[in-house]
Parts: structure tokens; sequence; C-alpha cells
């Protein structure tokens, strides 16, 4: 039987920041659970669009011309090829909508980098 | 500027049951709102998988072989070709995901079937 995910418990499985977990596939899409604070390294993902999706606080999504807050209960979709620069003054949980495909520092690379997302 | 969308304001803009509105598009995939009351019509989609994200509420997924109770902040996904009815004892409200492709009663057609689908 296909059992409901519960989004709460899988949030409460880690703690570390910037480190990206898929909970769900489908479509060729990941569904992933995040958790930011601070400030994240400026990317862009050259064929993929991003949504974020708050689910408690809030980040300040920067882009080169600009910056918007994102609140709980708010989401944004950068599309492929903006760069972007997600910052959070307080921890931020996070759900993320993307291709299977996608580096989550896109074409940059720092030590944060995750090449392979763990499932929880 | 990139905007941040607000999904209670999205969900305030309607308030019929079983008629998805489309708030982004990322990656051929459509994110949609729905509002969902009573038994939707039994159908499967043999391309697309689905996933239903509950924000207010709960409602039941039933399958062929049983049923499963999603309540607010659960999510669950849809394998294609999977045969489903939504059933939701009082008013719900789900987030979808699924390819822009995606009629919501699949194969099946019944009077709520929306060929097109509205964007807030």
């Amino acid at each position: 039987m296909i059992q409901p995910i519960r989004i709460a418990e899988k949030l409460s499985a880690f703690s570390d920041h910037w480190n990206p977990r898929v909970i769900a596939e489908l479509n060729g899409q990941h569904v992933k659970l995040a958790k930011f604070q601070g400030e994240f390294v400026w990317h862009d993902h050259a064929n993929e669009d991003e949504l974020f999706l708050v689910l408690k606080g809030r980040f300040r999504m920067e882009f080169r011309d600009g910056a918007v807050e994102v609140g709980e209960g708010e989401m944004i979709v950068v599309p492929r090829g903006v760069e972007h620069r997600p910052v959070a003054e307080q921890e931020v949980h996070v759900m993320l909508f993307e291709p299977a495909s996608t580096r989550h520092t896109g074409d940059a690379v720092d030590d944060r980098t995750v090449t392979e997302y763990e499932w929880i």
C-alpha cells in the first residue's frame, strides 16, 4: 500500500544546514527538504528551474538585481539560468522541487556541495 | 524581479471543489492548488505520477486494494497507472505537483473534468 509521507517527521531526521535530503521522486523530479541558515553560495542552474516552498521561518532570495523575502506559506520559482543566493538570518525549513539532476550549488562548487543526495 | 507566491492568497481566490488552479510552472511541471470535498471519480494517469500535499484538513486516498488517510503536513505520491480516488469528508486544501500535461480525471471523464486549467 502506498503510504503518506509525514513532512515534520522527515524534518526531524536531520539538523545540518544546506544539505537537502530527498523525500520523494516523481516524473524525474525530486522533492527535497532542507534547512538553511546563513549565506549560501551564488550559483545558477543552466537547465533546471527550482522551486523553494517555505515550511517554517523565512529567508531572503538574492538576485543580481535585488532581493525578495520569502516567508512561511510562500514559495518562489527561480528560472534556469538566473543567478541566486539564499540567505537566512535564522533557520528556515524549505521544501524544494526540482529535476533529479539538479546540483544544489549549480555550476558553483564549495565545501557544501553535495553530489549524491541522501534519501530519508 | 521574481516575486514570491503567497499560497493563502491564491487559495482565497476560489471556492469550488475539484477544480485545480495553476499557480506555477517549472520544468514542464505544474504546481496546482485545489479544494476537495466529497468523492471524486476513480481514475488513473497512464504517464504521470501525481503528488498531493495537504495544506489544510485531511482526505482519504482510496486505491483498489485499500485506502490511506493523508493529513495536514503530509503528502502522497500516486505512481502512474495506479487507480485512485480522493475522498474528503470535509473540505481539504491540497497542493498538486504533476506534469503540465496531466488531466485531473485521468482517462475517466465526468462533469467535473477540466481540460484547460486556469492560472491564478
